[in-house]
């Protein structure tokens, strides 16, 4: 960390709004550089650039938190889909590591290494087996000595808690994110048992990443808030959204939407959706607020926007935005600059331009209810296998 | 242009498919390098690596023309708005063409110098000061020889005409592109009369850009070449529409949308949509196939990977994209899997998850009509003047 | 005709409003009294309670006109569609006149004797064999003396001028309507162009009915009252549109829309958009202004409320109702009683409660166009033909 | 009770499905004869043809209830509406049933005489002076005879057990039915609360109506079936509930909706979907099934279609309908015969026609939630007498 610069608990514990980046899989897979459906992690170590200018751009866009781009950059997710350009995850994890460092150096940034959920605990490995998957990334974010460490993007609690557990080995401060709603995790534990549990297993800050879109989160996240205050223990709050609408989705989540991953644009949330969720979370208690999959760096300005009176600034990117579409003040059609005002958008009901398409979908999932999930998990594990020689095939082409 | 490329009419004259970019001002407004409203240019020079990536993105996607970021980068357009930044018309337009050149080296790329509608016509500037600035943008060009010249965005037929002529002094291929969709220009010009009109001024490509949805410019460009045929006349056509879905415009395009700019979201096309107008567009004879606002790099690799027989390759991103979403073949939930396939993407129709909102908005506008063109040319020319002082006020600040 | 009444050709030569009834065989199909498909008419004999009724209500929501419920019931229909009941034409055509004249003599009402387009002519009978067909039917009005004849729902002018020549022969005022839109009739004859013959052939009212909404059908009669007047002609103008929301019909109407018959419901107009309708078509110049599919008592009654200052009245209906939702001051509910306004209803866009819907639909025809007017009306002689066995059929059970 | 006849309870005892009619203010309202807001029950005493006409056609759909057109007909609403007529309760109640026991008489009906909330009950009258008013209509019910009784539309569980109590009195069989959702009553009694309260009161069967859409309904009938069993108590179940679609009501039902009243057209359900809410209703062990507000005669054909095997019967009003379209077997044109089948119906997603309107509304109610229901009370309370005069100056209009 640059010296003079604040760790995340000391902002936290100041009560400080910290601000989280955006997803970066989902803009680097419209920029051309990952591939969804496997999720690779690669463009780290092959198109640095394309990383490089991203963190930069959620940066000038008023995050404090550069997040390692590591997501399913274990190295048994990379074996398992196949890992066709034969990088071992330790390159991909130390160049990761390397930009996210020098592009935090360029502002007020920290640099977050972040794990995730893994093929091998839906396989059933052991708990040994599973929490060396972590130890491996962790050595890397240890070597580059990252400020901070978030294990997210989890649907058991369980697995969760070994991240957690592993993690506090390096004696960094930990935030853990669940990627459930408030039907809790796939074996049906609630969002406050979570937060309980993943407080006990030692993370400082706990809270919601992805799957849902930003209210559903900051719902989950006040469960989780209240069932750790009565539970009597402490602890900071994040949450990292989607930034699509889906009020749609079953407890999955929007995996399940039949938009996914390629027909989700009309759920896009706007800049003034963005205010909204900016404003709700941080009316619930929560400090720590950022996005992920569908964020870009604008949305990520808008939360900077609504809370520039609490952070006592506004980010560099502003300076190309006027609040509340001020900068229409100077458009040269008159209806148009009469939409330079806050009433304006906040009252606007976005139309799709989409009349033959509905509102809302069915969320596909062949029937899966939570009461299947072990049935689901076992079904994930044989997946997992059977997917192998086809990732293996695809290496060869 | 480096040994051994060919040159834009070469392409066209076999029969080539050329693929244009996408939207700088849009993509650059999300990215935070770009106002809204003024759409200002200056980040060639200010943040240059942000405009190279996005170049680089759109020839990674399959993009044959790197257009130079230099839309509303006259001088007049500069003064007008207060120039804020105080740099020169001539910095930006150089620092366009040296960013749109290094790209294009990278790959099978040719640099077009755009220039686009002036606020000296709007305020009923002689044809000789028109002219004149075009002329300081095109000494430019000149100065850094880019490889052809596109007159874009017009709503005046008139004033492309004389964008042209300029043009074509240079002695460079010529493309003219207006913003109008089937009803004409701001006149009443037909999109059949306007076509007519810039080809005699010289042109060698003729075509639509921005303000409409894709299968409206296609249908316009329709016209136009319908019209030229009819006149016994030869050109090539271009298209280079917006990327959000737009049936319930009036005359003058997009901008009067409610949406507009700030609230476009759920009209944003997905890929598949892209496939379609691809498809379309090269069926009724267009072979500069390429976008405007709206279009992200995932949108030019669409239109790229459908035309990919025709074109005898696919982009270099379609590495990290299987055709038709194979690469969710990959993914861990056999319900997801069931998506890698053409007939899934094509029969979708994408839910906006947003019940309270329309699917179609009425036009703003005030009531203004083509009949009140007149009127309204005055009215913006007044407002030109107008604004000045409030864009030398923001100056200040 | 009740001593003192006055005739139609008196009330619109008067200038007076003429308010029509609204659709029998859609209200009395949700009635249990007709079946749609055949639309069968024998309900007048049958069950004479039931149409005696429904003449009431239209009677007393305001309506000047008491249209003979004998739509499909010549002859050669009868026969076609295998006359189950075995009733006669005569029998249920003289049953139909009884009943329009009890209810008229209970008000302010006129009979009109109604013929529609043949299975004969779409069987490409000879003008001899149609207009003896209609001559049946007018037989029969003749002898129950009707106090004017209207010859509506006709695709094709040709067949139009046959009905209205031979019910020309009565010496009766005739009002002739087409079920078409601005694209005009099956083989491509202009609205307007319609218009004229149909007033050279003799008719006094020329109009629209059926097949599109108010507003598509204002704007053709507004196209025939165009081309009349430029002809030289005098002509009254009438209207009688669905009650349906069919902005994305083609130009066949809402028999391809895939809702057509049993799923227009979310379709159905308020009594508000019937305002805005009896406004629109008296600016235009109409002054007979009805209803056909879809429009219930109510919806008539709103014509006639929208339009009592020019009547100089309001329909007995209105007692048990409030202009613009007067009656819901008496509500308990303090934000139901502020519904009490017109400005309230006027600017409601209300919602559909079906998220999973679309707002419109792709109409249905197997890609039939106007183009194959010819090859239809041979398919459909043909179709008359191949049903017959099957209505035989039906006609044993 | 014509003589063969079987009760109510002879018939649910015996497992037999009991249709019930359709909603009588909002059809009557539509055709001319209630008003809306006060919603006056005079027609049976001033136009007994228009609802004996709409017994008939229930009748005629499948019904085996006759309700007498009581609701809201107690002596202190007429009084408080201002009774603008003149007409005392006892003319208006008589006449009702007289017109019930006339249709019923016609075919296998029942008579079932109906009460409802009283706004004594919201002015906060004492139990005795709520049970007089009851015990008005009764006396009513048990000089007429009728076959049984409904206490019905309570939003409050005490009201209702105060009703079953009164009407018990008359040893008739109960039918106990109150306006509520899952959310329960308005002092948040929940409905398995409600349902036991009330079979403890002697109500021999318990249920739902109005105020929401047929799978809320449902949902709501079972939470008190499985409450009333797990109780260790016998009951019959009924639901009666809205042909509206409302998945965006909250806990007050359709009333705080911003088209409610007369703007619900979008919202009306189709025939395909009363078939699966007969299906639904059936399936969770409902018996006597029928419709409030929105059900024409056409929507209790459908249940009674549905539900015809059970029955062993189809409706009269089935010979104008063959099931599932089958009458379009007999249309002219090819496209519209391929709609005469089942699935075509079921897989419908219907069109509004409205691209300008949303999908869902938000509800109104000024922020009124369950918790203010004592608050709210008191405000009805008040309201009650607040509209007294208004209504007394209605009635001198």
């Amino acid at each position: 960390m640059a010296p003079g610069k604040k760790g995340i608990l000391e902002r936290l514990n100041a009560g400080e709004v910290v601000i989280g980046d955006g997803g970066f899989v989902f803009a680097l897979e419209k920029r051309g550089y990952v591939k969804a459906g496997p999720w690779t992690p690669e463009a780290a170590h092959t198109h640095p650039e394309s990383v490089r200018q991203l963190h930069r751009e959620f940066l000038r866009a008023g995050a404090n938190v550069m997040q390692t781009f590591t997501f399913y950059a274990s190295d048994d997710k990379l074996e398992n889909r196949g890992n066709q350009l034969g990088f071992t995850g330790a390159q991909i994890n130390e160049a990761a590591c390397d930009l996210a460092r020098e592009v935090a150096n360029e502002g007020d940034g920290l640099v977050a290494g972040g794990v995730c959920q893994t093929p091998s605990y839906l396989s059933c490995k052991s708990e040994t087996e599973v929490k060396a998957i972590f130890k491996k990334q962790l050595d890397v974010f240890v070597k580059k000595d990252v400020d901070f460490l978030i294990a997210e993007y989890f649907e058991h609690v369980e697995e969760a808690e070994w991240a957690v557990q592993t993690l506090k080995e390096t004696g960094k401060p930990v935030a853990a994110s669940m990627c459930i709603g408030p039907d809790g995790d796939m074996h049906g534990v609630t969002p406050g048992d979570c937060a309980v549990r993943l407080v006990k297993a030692g993370a400082e800050i706990v809270g919601i990443n992805c799957h849902f879109d930003p209210m559903t989160c900051v719902k989950t996240v006040k469960m989780m808030k209240d069932a750790v205050e009565k539970a009597g223990l402490k602890a900071h709050y994040m949450v990292q959204p989607l930034a699509f609408h889906t009020p749609d989705c079953s407890c999955q989540g929007f995996i399940d939407l039949p938009e996914f991953p390629f027909g989700l644009e009309p759920r896009i949330l706007t800049r003034w959706d963005m205010h909204q969720y900016a404003r709700e979370a941080y009316n619930v208690g929560i400090r720590f607020i950022g996005g992920c999959c569908g964020f870009e760096p604008y949305h990520i300005r808008a939360v900077a926007e609504e809370l520039a009176t609490e952070r006592g600034c506004l980010p560099a990117a502003s300076e190309k935005h006027g609040l509340w579409g001020a900068g229409l003040e100077m458009h040269t059609k008159p209806w148009v600059r009469a939409r330079a005002r806050r009433d304006y958008w906040e009252g606007l009901k976005p139309a799709s331009g989409r009349p033959l398409c509905p509102s809302m979908a069915s969320p596909d999932g062949w029937g899966v209810t939570k009461g299947h999930a072990d049935l689901m998990q076992q079904k994930e594990a044989t997946t997992q296998e059977q997917l192998k020689p086809l990732f293996e095939k695809a290496k060869t082409h």
